[in-house]
């Protein structure tokens, strides 16, 4: 192989599409799988996945939320039960029709999301107030067939998620707990991926179908397109009336009980790949990096080879001892230009360059993946590293915040709003609420409500569509 | 509910399938799903996978295994390629033929097994000895259809399972590590679950579809029949033939690669279950349980009760600071009667009653659950609990094995095989090696060829069917 094939070959700014392809392949994330619309996680991949599971698991703990496990058939006289919610994933099932050369009766879906299941057992399980709240999380796959063109992570037929489905005896609680949630994923995004979110509601025509609301959190993509990172829905009781989700109070009176889902899935490593990443391929943040520090002993003969690997090796249990991910790349063969190279491509946070002149000047080079900065630093000075690593999380939130700010206006007039769209963008734009405007400025632009940000309530304004008064100020975009 | 339906209703010795299914459900662990053959775990039993996911997790990795992620899909046609080992499974297969309306050409499979998948993926990731060992590991389901009765945890049509799949550059490299993962397991399933196992190989007849060899872990029940534990398959090259595996040496030379494959599925829950449970409900290994300790104040005034709940605080505190994953009961309205057996049927380990009198005395009742011993302990010997933990975690063990061994028998006599085979156990028999044998011993006995265990070569005996000369001396049984 080349360079050329190893390395990526196109600029993220003029090809963001392939730019994006060619980093998850190429720095070994991911695979296409045999089906189409399916892929592999390779280890480098799931490893970052391992890692935002166990950041959620503890928060989610800490919440009073366990783990369960659901099974991935549904029948399909149960996903039924709830129309609406029915209607909306009926298009994306798969359907299981045969076991062996025998035909399935009531044929089989292949779970696009969980509530039907989860909620059939809730009514068995939940008889009394004492049996409340009922908070349980799954970590599982969720599929559903994707018809337009498929993105590992982005846009994929399976993917890999945790859906959490809580139970309370009150509208209040409930709904407390869908708002702590959007905080705990609020949070994990920003200090785990180092990229900001914001928090509001969906709009009645984007909201989750079923649900009575939905609260989303959305990033700006640097190529001008929103993604959607991440929801919690309040079901209030439409799920628990059909589905008998109830309690005996204290007074021995029977009420249906008050309802929450919420998911995040693998489409965040997907936005952390498009928010940090450059020409030279993948940058992590050191949070969720497989591999922190990377160190490369440099050096031409056998002599030199001695003091370097021995000077390599104290560095090495150092890190380790401080509990950092660090791997020495000591590959024979390979030129030290091929191997900054390959460490770059796959985005390992720092690289520690280290050979005999350094030794005789007690100092190592330190670079910087992000920034691509490279500093000297003395030998002794190895107990700053895991410093380095947390500013370096910092500073690429920051970075990110600064370019989602440029990439967010303020547009009132529509005419500026179809001609702005096409660069992309968030477009902060007073909305009068009708779903008639919503429906025109999505279909003659193709954007639509992302988000109407907490907070965001506003009469003073007018209507970028139809002029009347505004009632908030929503984020519009394209989305992914 | 009275109290008949919130316990177990019936005892171990007298109706072993009931009690155990009494014991899944009543003490939380699972559920049946709506599909007939599918079940789903509660928190606590989900727990419990997720401990041993862990112990397992931190083994793989120090033997440089890392995790990925697999879709659940497999094409027909990629299937079939290894035609053996489709054969194996074609029975059991769930097949998906609709994606919503649309009809798919190359029906898909909801994964048996992943080693078409996974090596179609390895063929393009593999190039160069220097990509070996690959060495990855999948946590994930399996699919088979069951057409006999279905049992929580020991045969589901649905199972959790891990699935570790190796490639080497040489034989002995491919053999050392089947041997290695079987030691794992064989560890961890002592160590954490306290049920001992034998390892050993499976014959030809009971081999895994595809591999050179099997090797095995099986353990006896208490009921007297076999559970197999867990397999760890040498594929030399049955796969990477097929499947293209193969790679350059340093030579150049292209060379097909040597391939291992092994898995462990929550069954190992069920042999749990069916090792410790007594008919009061779920005993659990400390090691594992999700709660190890349960506090139960006792008291009836508020004067009483103030006092033992600052003392029971005081416990609280301790224990947590020890990482000891402890709770405390202070449910109103129920005894402690009551509760007792609550947590009895949940197997937790140990129970810490405290009432007023206690206090007085500067004392605690300290109840354990595998052997319902009850000691009394200084309120000052708090300290000692972890130990406590331990000590019934190894006693635990050694109960296991003990039951075990009056379960095992040496038999030499066809006549007597036969009739004692009606009472369960494993069979110490000699065997000529000949599948004629094994199969009208199967045939007439239901006893099959469980485990031919390490170092069990021995020609000095006849075979216990047709008298002929034994080569060795496997354990057979009726299995699960």
């Amino acid at each position: 192989m080349g360079k050329q094939d190893v390395g990526i070959t196109v600029s993220k700014k003029e090809d963001f599409s392939e730019w994006y392809t060619q980093v998850v392949l190429k720095a070994k994330l991911a695979d296409y799988a045999p089906v189409k619309g399916l892929i592999v996680l390779r280890p480098d991949g799931y490893s970052i996945w391992e890692s935002l599971r166990s950041t959620f698991d503890k928060k989610f703990a800490r919440n009073g939320i366990r783990n369960g496990f659901l099974p991935i058939l549904i029948p399909e006289s149960l996903l039924g039960k709830e129309q609406k919610h029915f209607a909306g994933f009926n298009p994306e099932v798969f359907w299981v029709t045969h076991s062996g050369t025998n035909e399935i009766g009531d044929r089989l879906a292949l779970r696009p999301t969980s509530e039907t299941l989860a909620y059939t057992l809730y009514s068995k399980w939940i008889q009394s107030w004492r049996d409340l709240p009922l908070k349980i999380n799954f970590w599982n796959t969720a599929l559903r067939a994707e018809i337009k063109a498929t993105k590992p992570f982005l846009r994929t037929s399976e993917f890999l998620w945790q859906e959490g489905h809580t139970v309370h005896s009150t509208k209040e609680e409930a709904e407390k707990e869908v708002l702590k949630i959007l905080e705990i994923y609020k949070n994990t995004v920003e200090e785990e991926l180092a990229i900001p979110v914001i928090t509001g509601k969906k709009s009645e025509k984007e909201k989750f179908v079923g649900a009575e609301y939905t609260t989303t959190m959305e990033s700006i993509m640097p190529d001008g397109k929103a993604l959607q990172m991440g929801t919690s829905h309040f079901l209030a009781q439409n799920f628990s009336k059909p589905f008998e989700v109830k309690f005996a109070d204290k007074d021995n009176v029977e009420h249906f009980a008050w309802q929450t889902s919420w998911g995040v899935s693998w489409r965040l490593i997907g936005a952390m790949i498009m928010a940090h990443g450059d020409d030279k391929g993948l940058v992590l943040p050191p949070k969720v990096a497989p591999m922190q520090v990377v160190v490369v002993p440099i050096y031409k003969n056998a002599e030199d080879g001695e003091k370097v690997i021995s000077k390599v090796d104290e560095i090495l249990d150092s890190l380790e001892q401080k509990s950092i991910r660090v791997h020495v790349d000591n590959r024979e063969g390979l030129s030290p230009g091929f191997k900054f190279n390959d460490w770059e491509l796959k985005g390992v946070p720092l690289r520690i360059e280290i050979g005999p002149k350094d030794i005789e000047n007690q100092s190592m080079v330190v670079a910087k993946r992000y920034n691509l900065e490279k500093i000297k630093l003395n030998l002794n000075e190895i107990e700053k590293i895991p410093d380095i690593l947390d500013e370096i999380q910092i500073e690429m939130l920051e970075k990110a915040k600064s370019e989602s700010k440029d990439n967010t206006k303020n547009i009132t007039d529509y005419e500026e709003f179809k001609e702005k769209i096409e660069d992309g963008g968030f477009f902060n734009s007073p909305w009068c609420g009708k779903l008639e405007c919503e429906d025109k400025i999505k279909e003659e632009t193709g954007a639509e409500i992302r988000v109407i940000p907490f907070n965001s309530e506003d009469n003073t304004k007018k209507c970028v569509y139809c002029k009347e008064p505004s009632v908030s100020i929503p984020i519009f975009a394209r989305g992914y």
